[in-house]
């Protein structure tokens, strides 16, 4: 094999691949990309849950394929000076990477065991644009499970993604919070509830380029040798890269009979005002103890009070309040993740009591973030 | 005590008293930030070794005067927005930190056990300007032993600061190699010889502003209960602060004698090239098993190699030569060490064999970059 690459379009195409790559596995293929020259150049890496597969510019002299350590590669591409790069391999599997004067040598791997990623049939598929996509990741990931013991977990581990008619909803959970996010797509598509490891989604999110204008197409395929009517899998295809991601299986929290209109307190507030408030308040509240903040809803006011054994604050910000007087306590840092990904300048707060979950929330509800108090 | 102050001379403040404070120290009055009203506003942190005074502006509604964690007064700090920020204290020294509508309560110390910078006279000192300081300390700190393990090791983790008429000889070694810096300076001075701390010339470093026209006056101080002759501390005086730093007792290494001026092999190379070649072979030189990388001189060419487990890179770099032809074997570490802090875009290398010392200077000497070779 023997390629010729300007040095932009190696390092992007490394970077791409490699968010599939596992590190400290006894398995070392896993740490390899698979680069195939035929017709065109492929790089390929599977992690076993995820794998990428992108189609890359270059010159082919010889075609063939090798599979060479990503770290390795990726730290040598690095390294280069920005000219034509020559990676070529012989019958041993020794593989030269070139440029000017400068010659590297490394060894590769024949990869007879590399894991191709898997076979799937183009069938239901929607798309929209990278930029929505991005976003909606961004807005719901916060609230995924992050352990994934047990069976219940792993579930919450991913997050829902659900079609009905043009409406995309993408859900996650943690039993402490609820994150929802709603997208109108621009055409109706066949019914569709999914569960997407969080993780996969999070290596997505970092290869989208995340543009308004590029789409992203997905599709929900079923493991081509089985008879089951379940999909195992995801795949996003957009610009030359294709990424299939292993789907969770099981059902899905009933979330619609958890969310409710009823409240007795409704305020509306600064987003920026409350956030800053919040932030400052979480100076006295560590890991460990999880000290929450006490908060004292009146009528034009929030008192916002944390006191531990670090210190004690209290803050005051203006609100716009319906309803009866309230005394609610709060992790304060389920507060601030749901802030930080809404953009409104003024958000909404809904509440019944002080047992009872709050709801932070649109009027059109694109969005509906539910968190459970904490008792004082 | 209740002082006024505007959040930038509070922050700035803070900042740099902080490089004196000590974390993960059983002695908690070390981690506190000591702050005196009375005619003036001072901010003291000591650690014991370096200790650091700087004179805030600020209002003073009440004298008085407060140790205050440091961390804490920093965090709490940061946070608020760029607004007046009011410091108070009570009888039973609580610390009210007020901000608008914003109000925190810490405890604060009375600071009985606080320990003061050392009394000192002002007697020798010199003087030159912060971005010279900055610069010395940069180009030869990397080269210090930063294990303080037993006495020898204990001159090892300082520099060398000595003066000579209107030389200032700056000095770091670590027993493979050896940097030294000379500054011409503005004026003669009385013959000193003194070895700073390195932890202390790192800290300094990252409070000097570094202004070409800001200038730090040096002084070398004896304990004033002590009838030694030996100076014991080294004081530096710029902008509003004070840093008293501990001097390391003992001799230094008596590195004239190491300092030869023959060569058999001299040759002069673009630093930019060399460093890029010399950056890259280290993607085969681990931490662990310190491949050295072989350098073969001959004509107009050095040709770097290096072979590890890891892989093989060999690349060739133009220079032009005297003397005879040569291989010799280096830490790539230590040739790129040097290479950074060298502001030329042309160096010069001196060897005898590839036994003896490589030296990397320039013409009047201004620096000197001493470095054993590695068998190979």
């Amino acid at each position: 094999m023997k390629i010729v690459f300007k040095k932009s379009d190696l390092t992007n195409a490394v970077n791409i691949v490699s968010k599939a790559i596992v590190t400290r596995t006894t398995m070392s293929i896993l740490e390899c990309i698979f680069i195939e020259a035929g017709d065109k150049i492929k790089f390929i890496a599977n992690d076993m849950e995820l794998g990428i597969e992108t189609i890359v510019k270059g010159e082919i002299l010889e075609r063939g394929q090798i599979a060479i350590d990503a770290k390795m590669l990726s730290d040598i591409v690095r390294k280069l000076p920005d000219e034509d790069i020559t990676i070529e391999t012989d019958e041993n599997f020794v593989v030269n990477i070139t440029c000017g004067k400068i010659n590297f040598k490394i060894n590769g791997k024949e990869g007879y065991d590399f894991i191709f990623l898997p076979k799937f049939e183009r069938e239901e598929s929607i798309y929209f644009s990278q930029f929505t996509l991005k976003e909606i990741i961004k807005q719901t990931i916060f609230s995924i499970l992050n352990k994934e013991d047990g069976s219940i977990a792993k579930t919450m581990s991913g997050e829902l993604f659900e079609i009905k008619g043009n409406i995309l909803k993408v859900v996650s959970l943690d039993g402490h919070r609820i994150s929802i996010r709603k997208v109108e797509l621009k055409e109706s598509f066949k019914d569709i509830s999914v569960i997407v490891p969080g993780k996969s989604l999070n290596e997505i999110n970092k290869i989208l380029n995340g543009g308004n204008e590029d789409m992203v197409r997905v599709f929900f395929t079923k493991n081509v040798n089985s008879d089951s009517n379940v999909y195992s899998h995801i795949v996003f295809e957009f610009d030359n890269t294709v990424v299939v991601s292993r789907l969770i299986e099981g059902n899905y929290f009933n979330i619609d009979k958890m969310i409710s209109s009823d409240y007795d307190v409704k305020f509306k507030v600064n987003k920026k005002e409350l956030y800053d408030c919040i932030d400052r308040a979480t100076l006295f509240s560590s890991d460990k103890d999880n000290q929450p903040i006490v908060t004292s809803i009146t009528d034009d006011n929030v008192e916002i009070t944390i006191n531990s054994s670090m210190g004690y604050m209290d803050e005051n910000v203006r609100i716009d309040k319906t309803g009866k007087d309230l005394v609610i306590g709060f992790n304060p840092k389920f507060i601030m993740d749901a802030l930080k990904v809404i953009d409104d300048e003024e958000v909404s707060f809904y509440m019944l009591n002080a047992k009872s979950p709050c709801f932070i929330k649109n009027d059109e509800e694109s969005y509906i973030y539910i968190i459970l108090p904490v008792n004082l």
